[in-house]
């Protein structure tokens, strides 16, 4: 038996009796082999979810045929190969998420290809191109962020992205931008969500004088800072850090909340529901 | 359709093609309506779990049967009713894991029934009673290991305890008491095992200037703080603490793992196989 | 050398050169042995902090002149014998911070001494005369705040608490109350301020589908859930927990945090400036 | 009044009376103006120790000796001018800590000066001269421990480095290179120690079952992963993770512990003694 699935079968539905029955039975029926599986019943909407590695020699077109039957009619269902996901990064000026990610990417650690690099400023030119990644600087200087996008649009919808990884990009993006991408745009948040939305969230923490500062990836929705979710994690600080110094510890957690996030997207571990989150660890 | 189980189901055996599937059917067979279900396939081993709960009107015997029927002939099935465990708590001198007990206990957040404690020394027979829970003192005194253990089995054998929690029991116990109730005794140790095993593992902690202690929680076995872990975590220290400081910040921190592992046992959500847990959690 | 300071002195003051030797060479005149010693300059305000433990046969009026005349003239100076607090609990209806708290008194583990438990419900009655403490249900009804709290402090005044411990006490307190127990009163508010202020964190907290929850411990003032944050900690959690798994969970770390929190107030570790606090630990 | 010290003063020597009000004295004397100050005794040992950093046009000659006249004779004293320490990097094959460290140098937030690469493989060769900095493969194949340690000695003498960081150099090194650069080489281990010494820390950790995983940094003695520890972190892992799942979180935490512990080391915030760490933080 294959240990690693070929295929993610991912199912969510208004919640019944035999749910995982018919799903098994029919991936039973073409001959696949589970190799990981996990369910959840969210019993305040009456809702369920499913998600399901397997392999075999799949006819797709067949097996959604023999799924949908077996399922309720209003069923989300989605098959997926297994396949490294295409993403596209923007920035601005700082390096620390970036950096992170190109040298996951290029060891190949990433489970993603990143296609490219788009920052608003040009100081990460010299980095990337390092790491033979083609980088466009996109200035937003002269433009309305209406215009400023649409020139990011131009740029990123013909390489068909599966993700838009913000890796520390600080604007915030318009409705339209958001609209081509849901749930598709990982955006990293300095702070321990919903504490310290929008600018200088460390400037935030230092004045109100808490004891931990954190970093949350979710995803982008058209409010700011309030999209599902992903990940969230927090380190002690105390009185004698400066601003400077939270800013130096906070890049620590949040490179690795990015990271913990693009993972699980990449994986295909993540449905969202009502702007929260089900993932499947 | 209700929320909460009434049964859980507890599975193992060789991993094969459509268990899932044989499982599900059956229940859906018997009009049971799965509550929660989780699965895991240990691909190294090649052996397959599966824990689930369920809600139903059903024989025992003819559900047992007719899983047994879809399942490999050497599936270890087990059908457990959801019903509040039966727990013996043992202690020596410390209060703090036991207090934490009795007062979840005395106010119904224990998920479990204290059926009494039992003790080597006579200084927490105050607190127990306070709370109106049997105490019993067993003294070691005069006794060897194996004649004090036999009057303890004597006590506790006949209450027939789904667990027994050794809450800070800072004695060795006989490999007949282990055998009598195998993968049915929780203790907690104070370290990150496998550090710091067996006496004063804050003093060993202290004397090798670590910066970190910890607590695990683990079934107890034959060999010394080498049984199956349940669960573990550790917080920070630094050189400013004494060893009394250690003690005390480690208290906490034992609780709370101790806390953790119960919840985990009492709700069926482990299994153990070759000196590991499998945790649905 | 005795290890253990009889006194702490808390100096702060405008920064300037030569403050330490200051303060030292006042105490070396006067034969004190420093047994801890810390000092904190605040930078952006120009502000220095110093705690010193220190042994020594003195006389109090002597030793505030010597360091007045050594010390700017706008200097903040506490002496303080190192004694036991005297506290004053309240509580409204859940018990797990109360019970806490009363174990340890009950164990000489607090630093402190437990004048007496207030609440506004009687259900913890029981638990608190399980530990000979002096329980009083004020209760609120038919009162305004204000009128609630006129009763309130128509009790506590006389007991002259060293401080307050909010330990799960469910209503706001007048300013009035506040203002007479100035950075004495600790709360313990089950949420990672400022993150969810105000009713029903938790609830909040499920409803965002955040992936942590907190606590934190801080003195009352008169802005809601605003005070001066003396410490902080969070736990993960994740879409599979109810609302009252989460509050189940949180009951342990709002143990943790008030514990914390109590402790450095009771050691006088804690200055106020600012609405923050600097904490020598 | 500066901000930022210019100078670093260490000091420590058997507990007295009047240590501190010597120290501030002496640089009170110098017109030196403190900016930060910590001190900390050791009662268990009655020893002192003192860290100052000051801002102050001094000669170092006379500070050093009006400081040894107010000490006693057998005191500890050094004297440092707040610079970037230099450093030489030594690996193996894994690149996550190498190339964290390369990102922070190459912009600036280091706080060292990375002097050259040195591993015992090429493959990362291309990495490090992306960041133009040298590169030095010393194989070991065909040499002994002694001399491969004699060819790395020869390269890394002249160099005169302030500390040599091991960024996963796989090997063990001779008693005689430790001996070179004590308390100056830092290691990072991936567990948390004591426990799992030695190799393959994360399958041992898989094999016992354990419900975290860690990373310790700390100086390199000859007693192998032994010597006196900096900086230890754990996260959770679960029964899911294969042991190359572990691997890939570990590297996570390795990069985080290792770059605090440089931080401090870097900062002359380490007092070693007894195999034990005293940091000022």
């Amino acid at each position: 038996m294959n240990k690693i699935g070929t295929h993610i079968l991912l199912i969510d539905c208004k919640d019944a009796q035999g749910l995982v029955c018919a799903v098994t039975s029919a991936l039973s029926n073409y001959s696949c082999n589970i190799t990981a599986n996990g369910e959840y019943v969210d019993h305040s909407n009456n809702h369920f979810y499913m998600r399901t590695e397997f392999h075999g020699d799949i006819k797709e077109a067949d097996l959604m045929l023999e799924l949908s039957k077996n399922l309720p009619a209003d069923s989300n269902i989605k098959l997926k190969k297994k396949l490294k996901k295409k993403i596209v990064i923007m920035a601005t000026k700082e390096h620390h998420c970036l950096g992170d990610i190109l040298l996951k990417n290029h060891f190949n650690e990433l489970n993603a290809e990143v296609l490219c690099v788009i920052a608003n400023h040009d100081n990460l030119q010299d980095l990337v191109e390092k790491f033979n990644i083609p980088f466009y600087c996109i200035s937003h200087e002269n433009l309305s962020r209406e215009e400023h996008d649409e020139v990011l649009l131009k740029k990123i919808k013909p390489l068909n992205p599966d993700y838009i990884i913000l890796a520390k990009y600080m604007r915030i993006l318009s409705p339209k931008f958001v609209e081509e991408f849901k749930c598709s745009i990982i955006n990293i948040h300095h702070s321990f969500l919903p504490a310290f939305i929008g600018a200088n969230p460390y400037l935030q923490a230092y004045e109100r004088g808490v004891k931990i500062i954190g970093a949350t990836g979710h995803f982008v929705s058209n409010e700011l800072d309030a999209g599902p979710i992903i990940a969230q994690s927090t380190i002690e600080i105390n009185h004698t850090l400066s601003v400077e110094d939270i800013i130096s510890r906070g890049r620590e957690i949040e490179k690795s909340v990015l990271n913990k996030s693009m993972k699980l997207a990449f994986e295909d571990k993540i449905f969202v529901r009502d702007n929260k989150t089900i993932i499947f660890e």
